[in-house]
């Protein structure tokens, strides 16, 4: 565990499931001497001084980044840049700004024009999550045992990335860093596609004639529910982040539909080994997980 | 309950997850006087008798089918037929034939040529499974509380209909009755297309770059992991039923790709409405799941 405090003032901007479940640690932890939490809604706000798990909840994001050495924003990926822009220049000299989208390289872009020089920003992508969301659906050990993955550009402060890798280590999280461009086509395929396909089939099922909607719900168990589970999150948050990570998503997407139709000729043709070979390969993989202790 | 025993003597024809689950469950419920099994396996039968959980276990087909009133075929879908057509002379007059096939419709087709007339053929699809096959696999209570579907054809016997259906009620299932060719749409829906799916990603992952490979392993707990749990399915079982549910599992493949394309397109495009919308649906099936109490 790392030295704390790590930050003097830490300020979490959105205080949803990450920037709730951030703040919680943090306190829990000690992690930083003061916290501050902005969020852009007026019910927000309010909810999160009811709650008292923060020693400030400031009216506006510039009074909220004003005094505070780390600032993590935790909005989904397509507020990331209108909040940078609203910050930047109140962001105090050698504060360290970070984030937490799913996606990177769009966020790294449209955060460039905004950062001031003498800001380190080092972005990150905490691996965790519920289906909830909201200022109470946050708790301090979402991110026990889960990846953080920090993908700073080349030339960034080292000393900023150490005090963010702490900060998650502080939180419970293993940390690696990777190069933004791969981190997003990784995540393209762990974790944006399937979230693709769990919707698409629910819409698909949703698309049939209404006994067999019905008889869908009646007999999920079969397979269905398991793609559904992933379904239930938040639809901004996700519309985001299959925009911010098009050219990935959709090239995993063109890949996995490729081999869908390899597959469809398969069984239209007859061709029996070929089925049985990927079914093979299925199972493998979920050995592997298995035996990763993921499964 | 139904009044037991519902059949003198059950004969089940191969010994995998649901064979022998059936067994075991009739032998604990008494659902039948006397219980007889065959399996093709010289292993597995063998491994049946040390079980003991059945009172005999005979050396071929037609000496397990001879004195049963009930035959219950527990093969893969692909090698029903066969079966049927080794054990049909020398089923007695009166028994019922039934059998555990995730696909109905070419199972009657193939079924039909070799039934005697004086045999009753009651086709049932128990569905419940998990990712373990073999003779050891089984266990009683495997069909609680899950659903079981009959299609028998027109004019099959209904007194023949009633005792499966008890048998199935005996064994802890719900049971319902519809047309095959509905129940093959429906189960390439809820169950055949999420398990093609499921193997096809893992199919997508592993054809990946080494590094990414190890990658998609390693952070699986984002969404990928939910789609590998049904892929770890035995893949001869798996390979029949897609052949033999061919049309319908096309149908709705076509239907979840157009879905999929479409998506790519508002993707592309950035039509944030429509993936909006598309989010929203697939939490609205998440929903009606939980409130059936199916999630």
């Amino acid at each position: 565990m790392p030295e704390v405090p790590i930050f003097e003032r830490l300020c979490v901007i959105g205080f949803g499931l990450i920037g709730g479940s951030i703040a919680r640690r943090a306190r829990e932890a000690g992690l930083a001497r003061a916290l501050v939490a902005y969020d852009a809604s007026d019910a927000v706000r309010t909810r999160v001084r009811e709650l008292g798990i923060v020693d400030e909840v400031a009216e506006t994001a510039q009074a909220a980044v004003a005094a505070a050495d780390c600032v993590i924003v935790c909005v989904p990926v397509g507020a990331i840049a209108g909040v940078a822009a609203e910050i930047a220049p109140s962001l105090a000299p050698g504060a360290i700004l970070s984030d937490v989208g799913s996606t990177k390289l769009g966020v790294i872009g449209a955060l460039a024009a905004h950062i001031p020089p003498h800001v380190a920003f080092v972005p990150a992508h905490p691996m965790a999550g519920t289906e909830f969301s909201g200022p109470d659906s946050g708790f301090s050990a979402l991110f026990e045992g889960r990846w953080v993955l920090l993908t700073p550009p080349a030339g960034t402060d080292e000393a900023a990335i150490g005090r963010i890798e702490a900060f998650w280590r502080g939180c419970g999280a293993n940390v690696e860093r990777m190069e933004a461009a791969h981190h997003d086509r990784m995540a393209a395929m762990v974790s944006h596609l399937p979230h693709l396909i769990a919707f698409t089939i629910c819409n698909t099922a949703e698309g049939l004639e209404d006994e067999s909607r019905r008889e869908v719900l009646q007999f999920a168990a079969s397979g269905f529910r398991d793609f559904t589970r992933i379904a239930a999150s938040d639809p901004v948050m996700w519309r985001d982040i299959f925009l911010a990570n098009r050219e990935a998503l959709l090239e995993m997407l063109a890949r996995f539909t490729e081999d869908a139709q390899a597959m469809a000729r398969a069984i239209r043709f007859g061709d029996a080994a070929y089925i049985e070979r990927s079914v093979e390969r299925g199972r493998a993989i979920r050995q592997s997980l298995i035996e990763q202790k993921q499964a």
